[in-house]
């Protein structure tokens, strides 16, 4: 990257560490370039549900992180509209990692796929992100 | 509702209102009966995003609790398999309350409608839930 | 509705029924007003798969016929950009009907909810449907 | 493959591609191996929209019977349950080809990733399937 793609890459990260909602679920963007995140959850015990596995929504929650560190990494501001996941196997201590890659981009449209994985590199679910791109920058 | 049907009830609520992620994020069931289910999440910072609404994440968990409660009440351990989410209001304030109903239920995968709502009646989130029903019985 | 409105839904529905696809699979809008519609297919051996069931695509195919309908009705050209369906129940004769309402419209991103039914009013599938609203007038 | 698989794989194509639904929509499964498949469909006159576009229903069709091909190879008799679908890129000519790949199976429950390519090898669209998996030999 260069010198100012660094600079904005760490200004979003910057700003969606410092969301309130992420701080209170323990959860870090640690890496945001054009289209393209990871962020990344410990898991403790505020996370887990009655069944003594993580949350459903703690899982949706941090793929809609890396949804809005990919999404907001062109420097527009973008919200989420449309998501699907899919739970394939349920996570109970360690760490979860959501990857995001972006299918595709217009003016006011992107779609992005995100993959979350636990620490043994096992799906733990797969996500399906949808935002619209506001004529408004976020910087 | 019959006398076991409010013991059950009240069983399935007492479970999920104990739940650490429900508890951490300020969520409560309200109402739980056969197919049925009312959540509610006053809102208060932690909820919110870098834009200063509500994060997407925080709505769908209300949502995923209210998947939960619903497809619970039968007695049965129900786990969300897969989930949609269309977003269509911004939330800043006062309250938020999710209404499930069941839409279709089989041995083993139920389906069900989630709406969400903000104090004005107005629709913040709408949300479809599909739970895998295991041989095992909650209580 | 006013005999404006008569013509113009009117006018969508016979744009629609003129659909190439839409007739190959023998669907048809039957109603179509602000936000509304319903759309029909009569079962027939062109629509089963190798189970002898409607294959999911021609279930699929009438929803997404319904969300056409009620969300060009405003006028305004509507393109769907994300699509959620939970098939519920298999169907093998008779008819399907599929049964669209809005639940959110703003400028450019409308949200509908869509019921699929058998001839026993049984539902066979939910969908949801997203649409992009163009600066296009579809008449 | 070992020759086995081999007649597994050729047996569930010849089922796949006498499907009704599939013949009358000129769709063809191309490869069908474990958790894998490739599907065909080349664009004619009956699958455009009143756009002028691959209707919405073709594209899905597609990307269904290639989740279908993928999820039957295990040899168990396999039915879709929930599937999204985005839509970032509209067709009008050429062929289309959709490209699955599992991501997770379990006894009784797995999920598929599938992405719908046209001739320049852009993402028309991209694709989320889970399916039930019933106990039942498809040969």
């Amino acid at each position: 990257m260069a010198p100012e793609s660094d600079q904005k890459s760490k200004a979003l990260m910057d700003l969606m560490n410092n969301d309130n909602f992420s701080q209170h679920c323990n959860m870090k963007v640690l890496e945001a370039s054009e289209g393209h995140s990871k962020a990344k959850m410990t898991i403790s015990e505020e996370h887990l549900n009655f069944f003594g596995t993580v949350h459903g929504g703690a899982i949706f929650s941090l793929a809609d992180m890396a949804l809005g560190a990919a999404s907001n990494s062109h420097g527009k501001l973008s919200m989420a509209i449309s998501c699907s996941i899919h739970y394939v196997k349920a996570a109970r201590k360690g760490s979860l990692t959501a990857i995001a890659r972006e299918v595709s981009i217009n003016p006011k449209i992107a779609s992005y796929d995100i993959e979350i994985y636990d620490d043994e590199s096992d799906v733990v679910a797969t996500f399906q992100g949808m935002v619209y791109r506001k004529n408004q920058d976020i910087f």
